[in-house]
């Protein structure tokens, strides 16, 4: 059930897409609300810091970590003012974002030149098939790291 | 054709990863080349900078644009010590990345516990079967910030 207190979360993130676009970032805002509290909000900030990760959820989602000094944010709720890339989308789960809504949906983002069901699209194929070449190569060396972190007594585990 | 300039790159991928295990970082590496010149290398820093986005990949791809001052990384290849999550690997597509190689698979990656798969396995999901609840809200409210942007003149698309 949405409420006023998402409507109002949800009316921060377009603002801030908003904002974004007159200030010359992309058309993107996310908020991060923790037991009814903004932790976070944050614009695309792409083209002006030249990262191409620094969409508006990556953003909010660092912002949020470092003020609550973890990496895992459960029982945190994200609210994208349009609906989250997949790499945004991955990093939801990475943090273990609870929950999120969302405003614009990526057939509004493609309509608008962004790539994001472009990228949807290139996961749902098999990795052979997509556009970017990739290629394994000397799994025998590499392995030996993995089996260097399972030895180890101490990791800290995410 | 893996040549001895793709093991050696990839070699020092996997060289970060096994360091970043003893530093106390995840057990991941990555290495961005531009015309046969390192550009970024990086490993893990999730727990080490508490960013749940510090993926190597992605590290090294906000390292290579700082570098090249840039949000487009095309042309450059990316050596992963293990294959890319998929936040990882769509910020490869975000910055366009034009071939990428890894060592270590994504099966070897859950095999200790890592949550790559899991990821996976829920892209592969139609949203509403997806573990992660979602809902759409304030489409008509969002949709301007979209129509501000088609009509804006000066804007940096990417």
């Amino acid at each position: 059930m949405i409420n006023n207190e998402d409507k109002g979360h949800m009316r921060l993130a377009i603002r801030l897409a908003t904002e974004s676009v007159h200030k010359g970032g992309g058309p993107f805002g996310a908020v991060i609300v923790k037991e009814g509290k903004i932790v976070a909000a944050s614009s695309n900030r792409v083209t002006l810091d030249n990262d191409p990760t620094a969409h508006a959820e990556v953003c909010a989602i660092r912002e949020a970590c470092k003020k609550l000094n973890t990496f895992d944010l459960s029982g945190c709720v994200l609210y994208a003012s349009c609906e989250p890339c997949p790499m945004c989308l991955a990093s939801m789960y990475w943090a273990h974002i609870s929950r999120y809504y969302y405003a614009n949906d990526k057939e509004d983002a493609k309509a608008i030149d962004f790539d994001d069901a472009f990228i949807y699209s290139e996961f749902a194929l098999s990795p052979e098939k997509r556009s970017m070449p990739r290629e394994q190569m000397l799994h025998d060396e590499a392995i030996v790291t993995f089996q260097e972190w399972t030895k180890k007594d101490d990791k800290i585990e995410y």
